[in-house]
């Protein structure tokens, strides 16, 4: 472990001088220039990275990484979304990458599962049974970019991938609680109504009863009145009657139509939606619109696929990870035998409850850095539909909510009208419930989906024709999804497994503050490349 | 009019008798065998028209109408939607119908404009200058379809007409008000979360001040601080301090992200955008997720002229209505000369302002009910943009909001990343600002459109390459857009002018409930024809 310690020293080196610098007086630029001064570029990096006052304003779209030398070999650790990404930056830059992935397939948990397709869960490997049709396909893993995620959107734009509109959020869509309203399916649009409308109202009666004459003006008094009979379509006396905004019973187009009967404020409380689904359309990243890839999620694996001239080595087990003073030794099997592949440098993207359990020399610190990314669970299934049923109930995609074990549907907002469709018929994130379905035989798991559908869509078996599951958790090669630090974890052990360790950076979403996302695998990719160009710069 | 005092003789006969009769004790059964007792088939029919008792449980999917003898004559008077669907209908069930249309192209409102096409203003007619190319057109008339308007969504059905998923609430593109928030767009994200924080802070003020204790049990208070605190995002301590549903000012995907701050409650108060913008995603018409057609909603349009093999006669205007006692004789001007055509049936799809000026024996009541119908106004821009520069702010789609004349602008949500594409810059509804607008000219409303898009996105100016304007108040042989009964209008006109006058129906959304929609005028057809089929089953 020499190099490492050497390593270390330069660093703590570098530090020590610092310490004697009154870090506050010293803008970011200055503070380098210190560095430079003190211990040359390297130091310069060193520091940054000791410091961790990384520039991170670049963002993906403008990376300019140093051109590589046409002789500098990397190795990626995992063809997921990280990996492809950063052989992709590299590539781009003129270095020669290798990547070894452990499964069948590249993409990691960016799956899109279609006629023929293997599921590897352990012990369980099934085929997908799904009808051999461009539209009948289901995104297992990642289904969905908000426009923010720029870094997502932009390699859609580098990698020419056709989007579309995804309908996420649909008022027409369903509430239904075992529990509530007689256990039957409410459309989403009355329970929002009402709940704006219920809001709205007691915010009315407390104006009306001067609640809040100290902290409000007369005239901000009378713009909330107004404000809140807006917002919660109140009637002219500040109550909630019901509002046109929830439908009407009857027709709407020859007659002026009758508004819904709204629930009892008591009702409405004793229900549960308001505590989480009612919110889903707040969510930063699952604000209107969203967006998907025409054609499945794996239209990006697939676009950088056909972008990538790197070696990609599928079904290669990493063995063992030895980080070296100016490179790595990687050991890995493949077709029954022991390989080795030296690099300069190293990209992981390993998930890191696995890579825990792989031979490596990494510092105590590191290993515990990394060690600290807990193992998280998701649940999926998805069925092919002999009808788009949904459609006659006036949905259109989006998502319908239960307090049921599958806890949600979604139904397909393309190919709208085409005779069959892929519906995902759970979507469980409660660890107990994951765990439960996962424990389930094949059938049985699409056998209580099934159950669960039912109360939701009068005859949902009928038009079942097949049907797939996937517990993250017994995916091979991945055994998890969206692997992340604890909150309280984050100060901890961050900044020490962004890393790198010499040579070797940890990528994916697993170092990224946004888990199960693919803007935080893109984002974790962008970040290691930043430190790696410095480095890299340094060291020339 | 010897013919309309005979038939409104029978009616009369009919409805003397039924006076005698206590209505109360009879079910709508019993009173029909009575009628049918005293006065055979057509009374009833006659009665049932009378009394607007028909059935309008039959939705146009299931529409049977009984079968054409082959020799039935029928005239449609207007080629806009309401008119074709009615062709549709009865060509189907095997009768001839003609289309007498005055534009040179059928459609009506339902437009679409693309390179070369002609923007029929009067006086000012002029071309749109578009580029040729299949994504760059622009939805002058309807461009919107929820999930719950059952006709429309049926007959794209029918018409093989594929849909996909409009992008119409952008949580990421702006409100901007000139007098608030120093006139700086705002992200919607943030004003909605800010919308949600102080309602609910205020709910948790009162609650907590025991202002509804005798209206809401202890538990109901309990579960209502919960709720308030969930709606709104609220700190611990009931308060909105803001929240990272808004997003965040740092970036989220390699650290926690930090909160935006929100408004003050009192400049938010003084914003306008409670009142209006804020709940147009609350309208029932616009609910989350709306559908168009893929390539222009006029591919509606498209697909009945497909289908049908009716005789439609362009720039074909009506200049006399005549009702006989057994049929409708319409004269109207086709390439300089007057004709004739004497049908059985009349559909009369004429927007009520211009056709209260063509020559017709209309009974009075009749011709007042007709003419109870208002003109509205609508004005649209629409912009071809060099570059897709909303894209690159995260912008895929959906409506900005200005207090300036514009109003509105919408981004195209289809055909994303592609170099250019047409925005609308302009969507006004006050009717001053609509003639503002409209009586400027072709040049001004596109600049006075471009100096309002400069305030909400930089170098909007620049982006644009040309643009088209649609005053609908000025477009020949519509002259208005929407029009309708003013609200207590209904009750005195609307049943009257829903008809018929003999053997004369009234079309189009303006004889609904709904009008400006599509589905208003498919209505409108779907209760004419359930009308006309009542009468013709009667006679024959």
């Amino acid at each position: 472990m020499q190099h490492i310690s050497l390593f270390m020293k330069i660093t703590s080196g570098v530090l020590v001088y610092f310490k004697n610098i009154s870090m506050k007086k010293l803008t970011r630029r200055q503070f380098l220039l210190k560095a430079a001064t003190a211990g040359g570029s390297l130091a310069v990096y060193n520091a940054s990275l000791a410091l961790d006052i990384f520039d991170s304003h670049v963002k993906t779209e403008n990376l300019q990484l140093k051109p590589g030398d046409g002789k500098t070999q990397i190795v990626i650790l995992g063809g997921g979304i990280a990996g492809l990404a950063t052989a992709y930056e590299l590539e781009k830059a003129g270095y020669t990458c290798t990547i070894l992935e452990a499964s069948h397939r590249i993409g990691g948990r960016n799956m899109t599962l279609r006629h023929g397709d293997l599921i590897d869960e352990l012990g369980r490997p099934n085929i997908c049974q799904f009808e051999d049709q461009p539209n009948l396909y289901f995104n297992a893993g990642p289904a969905r970019i908000p426009g923010h995620h720029q870094r997502t959107l932009h390699y859609c734009r580098a990698l020419n991938i056709p989007l579309q509109v995804k309908a996420n959020h649909n008022r027409l869509a369903y509430y239904q609680e075992q529990s509530s309203f007689n256990g039957k399916p409410k459309r989403q649009v009355e329970y929002i109504a009402d709940a704006r409308g219920f809001l709205a109202e007691l915010v009315f009666k407390a104006i009306n009863k001067n609640v809040f004459e100290e902290e409000l003006s007369q005239e901000d008094q009378e713009k909330l009145l107004h404000f809140a009979s807006y917002y919660g379509d109140l009637a002219k006396d500040g109550r909630y009657k019901g509002s046109q905004r929830a439908g009407a019973v009857s027709d709407r187009m020859l007659s002026h139509g009758n508004a819904n009967t709204p629930e009892k404020l008591d009702a409405f409380l004793k229900s549960n939606f308001w505590q989480d689904a009612l919110n889903h359309s707040e969510f930063y990243d699952w604000i209107e619109p969203l967006l998907e890839p025409k054609g499945g999620m794996d239209q990006i694996v697939k676009g950088f696929a056909k972008s990538l001239k790197s070696r990609v080595i599928t079904k290669a087990q990493v063995q063992d990870i030895e980080v070296l003073e100016h490179g790595v030794n990687i050991t890995y099997q493949h077709k029954e035998a022991l390989h080795q592949l030296k690099a300069d440098y190293c990209f992981n993207n390993i998930p890191a409850p696995l890579l825990v359990g792989i031979n490596n020399n990494f510092s105590t610190d590191y290993m515990n850095a990394i060690a600290a990314i807990k193992r998280k669970d998701l649940f999926k299934i998805g069925f092919q539909m002999r009808e788009r049923f949904w459609e006659k109930e006036g949905i259109y995609g989006g998502i319908s909510y239960t307090s049921q074990k599958n806890a949600q549907i979604w139904y397909p907002s393309h190919d709208i009208n085409a005779k069959k469709g892929i519906i995902l018929g759970a979507y469980v994130w409660n660890p107990d419930d994951c765990e439960y379905f996962a424990n389930l035989g094949l059938k049985e798991r699409l056998s209580l989906a099934t159950e669960c559908g039912e109360n939701i869509h009068k005859n949902y078996a009928q038009y079942i024709e097949s049907g797939v599951s996937i517990p993250w958790s017994r995916m091979n090669h991945m055994m998890g999804c969206g692997n992340a630090f604890d909150e309280e974890d984050y100060p901890r052990y961050f900044h020490k497994a962004q890393g790198p360790e010499g040579h070797h950076f940890m990528i994916g979403d697993q170092i990224s503050y946004h888990p199960g996302w693919q803007e935080g695998a893109f984002a974790s990719a962008e970040a290691a490349l930043l430190k790696f160009n410095a480095l890299i710069k340094a060291k020339s």
